[in-house]
């Protein structure tokens, strides 16, 4: 394979705009820019949480030494995936919800939910979410990679750490924040780049999808 | 084309680490993580420059009303580039430089020269930089993206801007701050991707080679 033939109208951009005043999770720093004209060019001081729009969990975020965004495998992050339909899904994502797609081992998985009808003009509490007994299926599975169309992989508020956990734990990348309103559900190549953030927690990140199958 | 078959142990990494007290362009604001642990996960605010380390210029860089980083063209980060050899130009890299290369239309190129010695250790006053009647062959040539391995394509201090300005008025990407040092001049699959940071002058990225050819 290589990226000789792409054809530009197959890519689409599953990434949340970056602005000040958009919807965070709660708690999180709000976004600031600082621009500033010096001589012939203008460059911004940003501010951010490493947790803003669409963006990477690390091992970092769950376990106090855990391994930073830097060190996530760009192999994981790169390839195959499959969006699968879980907008029939109510409360949380289940087990039962995720077995009828056979799912193996080393896939990338985005999963679409009623999340997606969301407008992001304000922080919804009651996001579809991961349950812990589904995210301890998933790292049992070793899937490389799972994407939520929502802020968190775990109930807001929630006592059940294991969607963090249980995943982080095996090196399963975690993407959070996906726009997948207009995806259709089924399969992709997926393109997904961390900042190369030293030994940190998280980080905002470009998604695309490219609709080559 | 898909990514079906990528092969892990051809991606290159050519992004810097991002982290406090990296090696800056005189005047960007240094980056700060301050993180903090809040019941079973770690979050970090980042402050940093939009220019820090491999970053992409929008339009929005050189001109007061030109487009953000978030409408540069995604094709244009995506595809095919040739690595240029041009270890053995001195000071700048002019006309006479890049004929041999027989550029054309719509192509991705990355310049390695001597700043790929670097250590980054402290900031290089003395980098090697475009010469603007170079930057006027590459927009006349069309180029889709132009990437190098220091912090500008401009001298340092210098008054001519034409690399910033030639470049960007012709919405060519530019990339700068790749880490070069271990990549052999030839052609490679690109990805690069910039955050969706809405109308703003740029943004930090993470930039990977494919080894495909």
């Amino acid at each position: 394979m290589n990226l000789e033939q792409l054809d530009p109208k197959k890519i689409i951009d599953v990434s949340a705009p970056i602005f000040p005043g958009m919807v965070l999770y709660p708690g999180s720093h709000e976004v600031v820019f600082n621009s500033s004209r010096y001589q012939d060019t203008t460059s911004t001081t940003i501010t951010f949480d490493s947790h803003t729009g669409t963006h990477f969990d690390a091992p970092a975020h769950a376990f106090e030494n855990g391994r930073g965004v830097d060190t996530v495998s760009l192999s994981s992050c790169i390839g195959v995936c499959r969006v699968l339909d879980l907008t029939s899904v109510e409360e949380k994502i289940m087990v039962a919800d995720l077995e009828p797609f056979n799912i193996i081992s080393g896939e990338r998985l985005l999963f679409k939910t009623q999340n997606s009808v969301d407008t992001w003009e304000t922080f919804n509490e009651s996001f579809i979410y991961i349950d812990g007994d589904a995210a301890d299926y998933l790292a049992e599975k070793q899937v490389a990679l799972v994407g939520v169309d929502y802020l968190s992989v775990k109930k807001f508020h929630g006592p059940d750490i294991r969607p963090h956990n249980s995943l982080l734990s095996k090196e399963i990348v975690i993407i959070e924040g996906l726009i997948l309103k207009n995806v259709v559900p089924k399969k992709y190549d997926l393109i997904a780049l961390p900042l190369k953030l030293k030994n940190l927690d998280g980080s905002p990140s470009r998604v695309i999808l490219i609709d080559n199958y």
